[in-house]
């Protein structure tokens, strides 16, 4: 083969492989890997193996946790089963499905930890343990987690240069009542922006948008693993709840698009 | 097609890129990326949105602060607006960009958040929060500093292994006296090498070559943002200060060429 | 050369490249960056440079640290000289080889910093540094680290999804103890498993294995600096710290399996 011709072929093959990369979602989650994980597996030789989900979360049990590490964990001592959600990408994603699933069934929160992660990207991943009494409400908890994954990754939208994220419910529990504080049985969102820059900007046009209360609000190294996000939280009437989070989702995609950024869902937006 | 014409392309192909890899700028930048984001735009549907620039960094502006988000972010109540430089990519260039804003501009540095960024990279990402009685202050603020990060950025020395960071000014403003303790007025200087082990011989060689003052030594888990990162910041006369810097690079350089890296600068070196 | 044939063309370079990148090692180490870097290089100009080794490790010296550094970084008087070994990915390959090396040289740990990094990989790198009264001595400490960590590399297994890391001495010296507070002179044995949720379930594994003493339980947020990882470090019988070792490793690697990785070592298992 002479050596113009595949001088050519280069040429052609950088373009294409360019032009298609800058459609595609960056972090924090490429596109072959949602379509890997997003499917929940659940057979395996390991009975501590309860499945994957999209952004590298891994839900594990187990039965009987060893005395020692109990100890260590500062685990309640009414509790020998846990069910562990560990992720790559997502903290928020992780905690509102968690928080479905102590709604769901006999469990509860024990630690939320958000390590700086995301493979690269500008936000957190996460670990988060919740204790039962019976492995199988442990278990249960576990997959109704994981089944969570696919719709509360809807409104995370990741490009090159950063990512943003909602989340909404219209009734808090145990689970963001542990990470954030969140009042028990209201509506409670969750507005991410990274690069932090856009998080502040959507935090003061939810906050105008509608009469909510700001929960928390946290900054690179106040609040945060030391993530290039800021992350508001707020509660109040659902309505308001929602019509905040939707504002501060416009403003900052609209942003992401004068960055030259082409912000999307790995999912399907739900809020 | 047949099947052996594929395979010989694709080695071709595979050659080739990776060739052209080895020789390329990896983190904290990517030259296309840096072309992309050289130039400050500053259209936009948003009012809020100032601009961008390289290091994936934005300028945005809000006018009239809600008083919630005012009261969360720590803000003294004279100042109703607030410019906002962000960036996944670098913290000296921005505290240089902002320091020359500040002394262009009526504005004050209100807060300086440094998360641990680069996007893979060992560095830090910036969150800087500018304040004025006036948007139109806070305005040319974040204007005047995405303008200056081209020059900032001219000695930021990447390759795969790490990078190398220099800041000079001859006279310290209240954005470099807000981060470090910069005294005002004088001659500064900033040294950055990563991975750490770098910076701390960067750190000696600079500090024996001329009769400078150490302002700050900042390192992973001391002063850093768990950044693989050590960084010196020096003042003194002018030219010890330049003089030290000068030192540093050559052999940070020497390091990093030793190490069989290529570190090179995204812009144009300017101490 | 017309368009059709171009896409075909892309269309199998494209399937190829996907599936030899399902088959390689991705973080926390990319097989051509160990093959490059295993071989610890010794001819430099400058004086400092010792050479380089896995994981972006850098080795250097400075015959006789400046005083104002000296001050600064909290270094005894008696010691004038130090060594530096830093690395963009790993501490336990890194900390196990510096504590072989002080066990061979009149040398001493003075620091051990671990910054968040591996290069968007979930783990830390490290900055460790020697001191010695000589500089025959500094340099020959980094020099045995250097050369010890093809070794302690071994039992690294990096994937996509995250790393799987184990590490084993009969006796663990001054290094480990610095770090971890290792019993000195005693069997000891590390075990990382990230995303942090495998650590969980390995540290539990561990600990039912065999009768061994909890040194340290590090988490995300409690003793580790914000990487996604669970390092668990234990003490007691030799059989049993390293069967307990083999033990977390085997379910490790069940768990990365039934995720659908493919963990493997950069260089060769040595426990």
């Amino acid at each position: 083969m002479d050596n113009q011709m595949v001088e050519r072929i280069l040429e052609e093959v950088k373009k294409r492989l360019s032009t298609q990369g800058a459609a595609e979602v960056q972090p924090p989650l490429k596109k072959e890997e949602v379509k890997k994980e997003a499917v929940v597996m659940s057979v395996s030789g390991l009975t501590e193996f309860v499945g994957t989900a999209i952004g590298d979360t891994v839900g594990l049990v187990i039965a009987n946790v060893d005395r020692g590490l109990h100890e260590k964990m500062g685990l309640d001592k009414k509790y020998r089963s846990i069910g562990i959600i560990g992720a790559r990408t997502g903290a928020g994603p992780q905690l509102m499905a968690v928080d479905e699933a102590v709604k769901a069934t006999n469990s509860e929160v024990v630690t939320v930890e958000l390590p700086r992660d995301t493979k690269g990207g500008a936000g957190h991943g996460s670990l988060i343990i919740v204790a039962a009494e019976d492995v199988s409400d442990a278990r249960r908890a576990v997959e109704v987690a994981l089944k969570e994954l696919d719709r509360t990754f809807g409104d995370v939208y990741g490009c090159d240069a950063g990512h943003l994220e909602f989340q909404y419910t219209a009734r808090a529990s145990y689970c963001l009542n542990k990470a954030f504080g969140a009042p028990l049985g209201k509506a409670f969102g969750i507005i991410v922006g990274a690069p932090a820059a856009i998080g502040v900007l959507m935090a003061d046009t939810a906050l105008k948008t509608a009469s909510v209360d700001v929960v928390t609000y946290g900054s690179p190294t106040h609040g945060n693993s030391y993530t290039n996000e800021v992350v508001l939280t707020i509660t109040g009437d659902s309505g308001a709840v929602r019509q905040a989070i939707i504002s501060a989702r416009e403003v900052g995609l609209k942003v992401m698009r004068a960055m030259g950024q082409n912000p999307v869902s790995s999912t399907k937006p739900y809020i």
